[in-house]
């Protein structure tokens, strides 16, 4: 293959990495907002359609082998085809944390809400902003943005802390609530993996641009529960 | 590089796979020992020592990135690799589980039992098999073996399913016990993710052997919550 190609495959090969970021953020957008507005149905759908995602990411997965098999790729290259599996990885499994969340919504929603929902939303927000600027990152090889990525992980950590300790204090007072309070504790808890997948591939992206491994090296916390 | 130089570097990178494997079926061993037995000592030295695992993951990283960039594997070899690279992030990720577990621990602690322990103890045998066994088979290449792991996943999902019907009963009974019965919860959830951690591994070893991608082809299940 000669390096023109290269180039094109590798363009190719980011292409198809943010066309699997925005189907799998969007899922994560419409599994909450069934959430907030009690939408039955698209839960549903977003269960059902799962497949698409899966289907892309093994297609992601033979192109870096192709690459990989076909090139002896420069230092450089070969750290962005191994980089873009493990980022590749991290996508399919934010789309399957979507369908978590919208199975949840499945449990809550033949009963009446808990409480107004305000911190889980603005967890959703983050987490997908995450995710969506650690993928600009990596097409653009912008590690700054990267690093902004990985600020904000502390923010959702505190977020999801704020979700527990509140809907305790709900389950306490009123043990009725006990079973609709631990799936919205545990859909923060899709969340915050979220942002952990994003996290990740925030890390990459710092690896391919300054070949460097920034992982563990940042006070970073292990994977949260 | 030489074919019989090569052999040997693949040769080392199993066996550091293995290590890693061994360093982090302990660390869960010890920390479920340590939320049976009531160990806070113990649990402490788990968070206070996972740099080690993290230490070793970027050295097995950096070997295969070397013998990729060395190299222009052949077909097989060039899934070994890259699986191994999966495989090693997948192992790291079963660490953080471990520190996690610690932690809940370190919370559960100064308060008394809320029951006697008997299915977490049980998903934890079966979720530490899991990774042995995963790992094994990718060392001598059983598919039977890995496919057997696969197997044994949806023991651990009904198992998580038991203790938090279980526990939920406990919460529902006596609002007092909210908070310990949530700890169990987030443990027996990480186990199950150590239990997910060791069907990805499986599946990886499938796919080696198998030159086929059995990723969401066998009726597999989103990743849990």
């Amino acid at each position: 293959m000669e390096r023109h190609h290269f180039e094109t495959e590798l363009q190719a090969l980011r292409n198809q990495l943010l066309t699997m970021g925005g189907l799998v953020e969007e899922r994560v957008h419409r599994a909450v907002q069934a959430l907030i507005h009690r939408k039955e149905e698209e839960a549903k759908r977003i269960i059902a359609t799962d497949k698409e995602i899966n289907d892309l990411q093994i297609d992601i997965d033979e192109r870096c082998l192709r690459l990989l098999a076909t090139q002896t790729p420069l230092a450089v290259d070969l750290r962005l085809i191994t980089s873009a599996m493990k980022i590749n990885a991290d996508l399919e499994r934010v789309g399957d944390q979507a369908v978590n969340i919208a199975e949840s919504v499945l449990v809550l929603l033949p009963h009446p809400p808990v409480k107004p929902l305000i911190d889980i939303p603005r967890m959703a927000e983050i987490a997908e902003k995450m995710v969506r600027d650690a993928l600009d990152a990596f097409v653009k090889r912008d590690a700054q943005l990267a690093r902004d990525v990985l600020r904000r992980d502390d923010e959702v950590d505190e977020l999801k802390d704020q979700v527990f300790r509140e809907l305790l204090t709900y389950m306490m007072a009123d043990p009725g609530t006990i079973q609709r309070a631990l799936s919205l504790i545990l859909i923060s808890r899709n969340l915050e993996r979220i942002a952990d997948h994003a996290t990740n591939i925030a890390e990459d992206v710092i690896f391919i641009t300054e070949a460097k491994d920034v992982r563990h090296h940042a006070g970073q916390k292990a994977e949260k529960p």
